[in-house]
């Protein structure tokens, strides 16, 4: 799987010449299809022969700090393949933001000192608005540093707060874990609702914006069925219309489900979830928003609750991943070889919806520099007006992104997920503290 | 779809002839499979011309005592091949336990009432001890109130404690689900670890009995893979031990993935779920077991912590159930109607394990009276020396379960479950208050 020339050792001068290597790495939290993108990164750039071998970052950027370099053309052609289905970031990613260039002077310079010595002419980052922020930064080592370096963000997140993309490579999937998730947990609930639970709350991610809890609506098929009360964060819980509208609709359907958005909160920005609950020592105690629900619904009511928190379960449930979601992750991630072999710089490849009424999308870029910072909430206009549910305008959004399976192969009952041998290259720098 | 015959108005004496109608009713907390038994019945019902139609109790035995009768005759062959495929009770389940005949004796002769108004003949009653214990007392009515009516007790409980069967349709399921679980958020937990997330606490169903934990131990796939730590009621819950473990696995593997039984308890039968929280007002909040764990492993190691609470999430999860599940929840459906057919009464199919080394499974019987009310837990063979995990016995027990997927058909990126019409038999009594 080696390309040729790969293993040369370049000089100072031969560093400009074709052929650099990649350095690829994952960045904050991790999808049911960041590695989707990885395949696609590493399928693409084995075929371009302009670009070298693609070396991904132990543990993110931190990787590229400590000189840990996994070398991907070690790993079999049915490793890489299987990356495509394989949950989880497969070289580890990291939560470590780079400041500015000013301020952390010696982080970059370490960079630089490791991208030289490897040979590293492109800076592929896998992330969501913080890490474009990063690839952002580093694409400017080569005016503010001297160091020729292509940046090309590859967008992921499961919050789909990206700007300029229609939507973010790992969304689609968390979304349809949760649709479906609400689909049959409603259908349960329904079945005990006589006798015994009346109200099921689950929580999902989305500490500011509410696209993920969005998009337990697309399990609403009609007036009366789950969920019948979505909450959040861009909308401030309002506790009486809440018990309210969760009383009304137990009288009117029988049971109530509600999923509610980890940032839940006050019009004042207290989170729903910090219940004012104490330990024995007096410690605040923060629990989840689904608990903290649930609590107000008994006192106040009476109902009998059973609630649920995703949390990992919802991003890393690779085996009920969106079939267009996987597509698009692993487009951006062979979109992203692609522009830098074709010289551009700076840039992150996009989801852009196509017009007409059956959906389709192509690739199209963005600048980094109007990417990084930016975070995109869900629209009023996508919310409906009591504030408790999606519009026909989400739904026609969301749809789309959780169309499509795209089984895992499956032995002894559980799917095949790929470990990588993740075998790092040979250091050749003195240590560095991370 | 309605047979001949069935329609007619039956006399006193007739009653004792041939055709009569099957009741039956769905109890308890429903599965991801229920309904494939379900499916199971009435498939068998309709092709068996010794029985009459299928009559189904709406939410269980209250449908009974309510004389509120879902028409399964009414549904189209499509409708009724696709409960196999549909999550939760279709006709709605409920908890409500008989007395004794002594007790209760105005709700049997309410069932006899109601089973002589609508020619019922047979009960078959879907669920786990608590039901088969019902369904034996029915069983009894023959001889202290002298109405002749054959009980089927068909198994069914995701907390697989039924005696005498090998397994309890509805295990397999959740089983596959916490596997699959517990193998996709440890492989996003090992992608954080480095610089954020190092435990993940995933708490799961079973309050006496620790199936359901003990199915994580599948994910395992050599030494250091998770789930690191599961925690079974069986086994007495040590703070030191168990804080200790983490601590060791932290420092070993760099994270630790915990999978903890709702039932968890210390030695003297306290929950540890039970954390001593307490509200505004100074009431004792019953937290998940969960959130208990990881402020303990906050108080102790100070580790960043994630948690997951499945609840209804892991037993309505039709779309990843196990083939090997659906297969014997559709097979007990079929069998009590043969069962019936062939002159049996008072007793429950069961599955039995055939010896040799690939698994494969028969239908047996056992008799009501030997089920009910006994609950079968995990042996202690079943768990590994140190309380944490499971053995090798223990996995060649529970691996053939989770094994054969059966996904559903998808439309718009949603799993296709059934809405089933359940049109009512015009009531013949008058009403009765349950």
């Amino acid at each position: 799987m080696r390309k040729e020339g790969q293993q040369k050792e370049w000089s100072g001068v031969e560093v400009y010449v074709a052929s650099r290597n990649i350095f690829y790495a994952q960045s904050g939290g991790v999808t049911a299809v960041i590695n989707a993108s990885a395949c696609g990164v590493i399928e693409a750039a084995r075929k371009e022969r302009k670009l070298g071998k693609v070396l991904a970052g132990r543990n993110g950027i931190i990787g590229a700090l400590r000189e840990e370099l996994i070398d991907t053309s070690l790993e079999s052609r049915k490793s890489i393949a299987g990356l495509r289905y394989t949950p989880g970031g497969a070289f580890g990613s990291c939560r470590y933001k780079l400041k500015s260039i000013d301020e952390s002077r010696a982080e970059y310079e370490r960079l630089i000192a490791v991208f030289k010595a490897h040979n590293i002419g492109y800076f592929f980052y896998n992330g969501g608005g913080d890490s474009q922020d990063t690839a952002h930064k580093v694409s400017g080592l080569s005016q503010s540093l001297g160091y020729p370096i292509t940046c090309i963000g590859i967008p992921k997140t499961v919050d789909n707060d990206l700007p300029y993309t229609d939507n973010c490579p790992g969304f689609g999937s968390v979304a349809k874990y949760v649709a479906i998730s609400t689909l049959e947990a409603g259908l349960d609930v329904a079945s005990m609702a006589e006798s015994s639970t009346k109200i099921f709350v689950l929580e999902v991610m989305g500490r500011h914006a509410g696209w993920i809890a969005a998009a337990a609506g697309l399990a609403k098929d009609r007036k009366n069925s789950p969920p019948h009360i979505i909450l959040f964060p861009e909308i401030a819980f309002d506790k009486r219309a809440f018990l309210k509208k969760v009383k009304d609709t137990v009288n009117q359907v029988g049971y109530c489900v509600i999923v509610a958005s980890e940032g839940a909160q006050y019009a004042d920005g207290t989170f729903v979830a910090d219940a004012g609950l104490k330990d024995a020592f007096g410690h605040t105690q923060l629990g989840g928003v689904a608990p903290s629900l649930v609590d107000m619904i008994k006192d106040s009511h009476g109902y009998k609750c059973h609630w649920s928190v995703a949390d990992y379960l919802q991003r890393a449930a690779r085996h009920v991943a969106s079939g267009t979601d996987v597509e698009q992750a692993y487009a951006v991630g062979k979109a992203a070889v692609e522009f830098a072999a074709a010289g551009k710089n700076a840039v992150m490849p996009v989801i852009v919806r196509n017009k007409g009424k059956k959906y389709s999308w192509r690739i199209g870029e963005v600048p980094l520099s109007k990417v990084a910072n930016v975070e995109k909430k869900l629209p009023r206009s996508y919310i409906s007006k009591d504030g408790f549910g999606i519009t026909a305008k989400a739904h026609r959004y969301l749809e789309p992104l959780i169309s499509g399976e795209d089984h895992p192969q499956y032995k002894n009952g559980l799917p095949v997920y790929v470990r990588l041998n993740n075998n790092l290259v040979s250091k050749k720098l003195p240590d560095f503290m991370v």
